[in-house]
């Protein structure tokens, strides 16, 4: 007998916040909260108190029997082995057996991934990529993250961790300094702060050229500053965005040589955007495409309510859980 | 019924030779043959003499209901549309539906790829990824290409044509004309040609270096001559191994972060040469790999002897025609 359960569970482990909803077939997040990450020294302590809040918010609607299962998106999250693996961002050191602890403390099934790869499950069951088969969903926040879809399912690689197109190297030689360690990541030009850090570039190196940005203390820029000063005319801000969307779209270029897909889409931060991102990255893409690839990729942006997007992503991965 | 034919066709159409072969399910070879692929201006000529000779192979070994199926590799050959597209060496021009044809003339399923995603599969079916579900098989020949296997299948992508990795850009300024017209593709320098080439640069720009290379003329140097000499000992011959092996190394690493392989996985030309090309791959891969991805991603030599590999490779495209 297939019991046809209505409801699956997100859950964001974000770096400050977790959040977390119910969300029932169509979409729609019928109940939702969330927790501060950081304040449990021990794992234990934070499944505890998760398990809880999911718990309540349970009862609310219904029973456990009424929800498929819980999907999970976290830093460094490997669906195949269940755990979260060294994410620096999070207290909760060396390999933690997330899965296990969850499942067995609150009694449904649990499956976790990273949080690009729960933004491409997100896309491809409510969002832009309803009916694709092949495209990638880049993330472009305070990191570049990525989520590879290829025959209508996510790529996990040998070991789980595919799709970390936030560290190809877009210069070999006198790269910018990567969180990675290494130098001329993607990652280090062109997320939020590899924006934001373009920006404080040109203004050192150009101190004659007039800027907006020159009116605030040069440490303190963000991405939104530059957006805000970009959308204000302002003639440098709009070319720290040009020069980091000539470089999303040079890698992209290299995407498609890989997997060939029918759309990239952009979620997160930078997305927001709009044609101040994407028109440099979709004139850089098509310049760098080798010929059988041109004006054939869409380029897109989630469709994914920002507020929300996080957990639904997660949430599409709890519809699969077994 | 299923009725379990014993046998499959291999063909691999060339430059200059098309070769094929009877293929049973232990992968040896039992009946082979070739025909010139210049010979006839018209693709239907070319159908014809082809399947002429099939037949006759066919007939040595029993019927045509014992043939699961004939797999092609050919040059720009698309697996979804079943079409040669564009092919730049071969004399027939523009698309031609060569599945169609084949199938219409001959009375077996057929299916059709490109040379390296034929490789790919024939690595899978008979050679060095059995039993591997994610790896890439890289060309290297006159060209560089690519198959790319995830979750135990093909990538295709959404248009047939993924998986062209000899195109990625390794070199952003100053990069080498690549036949592709533009610049800096790997293929430009890591091919057999490529290769050459370095070794031309290397004489041309040290005038002063000696090298058993200088015994012949420039324009004549292949990437055999180059191997001759650095077996010889030459050091120039020597380096230009190492610089070609480098750059496959940083494609590597960047290939890693795409698809997180268990191996990947030489063949081709260049591959014979061994260590003098494995180990500059090796340490410039795993030098330049995310931290996530060291010492996990084997590099493997193609376990398909060199004469057979392109017909092998086809005839396991044999065996999954519907």
């Amino acid at each position: 007998m297939i019991i046809d359960k209505p409801y699956a569970i997100g859950v964001d482990v974000g770096g400050t916040n977790t959040v977390f909803g119910i969300v029932d077939k169509r979409g729609q997040i019928i109940k939702s909260g969330s927790i501060k990450t950081g304040k449990h020294a021990e794992i234990k302590d934070f499944i505890d108190e998760l398990s809880g809040a999911l718990d309540t918010l349970i009862n609310q609607v219904g029973t456990k029997d009424e929800i498929k299962g819980i999907g999970v998106g976290a830093p460094n999250g490997n669906f195949f082995t269940g755990s979260i693996e060294f994410a620096p961002n999070l207290r909760w050191k060396g390999v933690i057996p997330f899965v296990e602890m969850m499942e067995e403390r609150i009694g449904i099934p649990v499956a976790l991934t990273n949080d690009a790869n729960a933004a491409a499950i997100g896309e491809m069951t409510y969002g832009a990529a309803i009916g694709m088969k092949d495209f990638i969903v880049v993330t472009l926040g305070t990191g570049v993250g990525s989520g590879i879809v290829v025959n209508g399912k996510l790529v996990y690689g040998h070991d789980g961790f595919a799709g970390e197109l936030g560290h190809v190297i877009m210069r070999r030689s006198n790269g910018r300094l990567c969180g990675c360690g290494r130098t001329g990541c993607l990652e280090a030009y062109s997320s939020a702060t590899g924006l934001a850090r373009t920006a404080r570039e040109y203004l050192d190196m150009r101190p004659n050229e007039n800027s907006k940005l020159r009116t605030m203390p040069i440490e303190d820029i963000t991405s939104k500053d530059v957006f805000d000063a970009a959308l204000d005319g302002d003639e440098m801000a709009k070319e720290v965005f040009q020069f980091t969307g000539e470089i999303l779209g040079e890698a992209f270029a290299d995407f498609v040589a890989f997997s060939s897909p029918e759309a990239i889409i952009l979620f997160g931060g930078l997305a927001n955007a709009g044609d101040l991102i994407m028109k440099p990255i979709r004139e850089s893409m098509e310049k760098n495409l080798l010929n059988i690839y041109k004006n054939k990729i869409k380029l897109l942006f989630s469709e994914l309510k920002e507020s929300d997007a996080a957990v639904l992503g997660a949430s599409a991965l709890g519809w699969e859980v077994k």
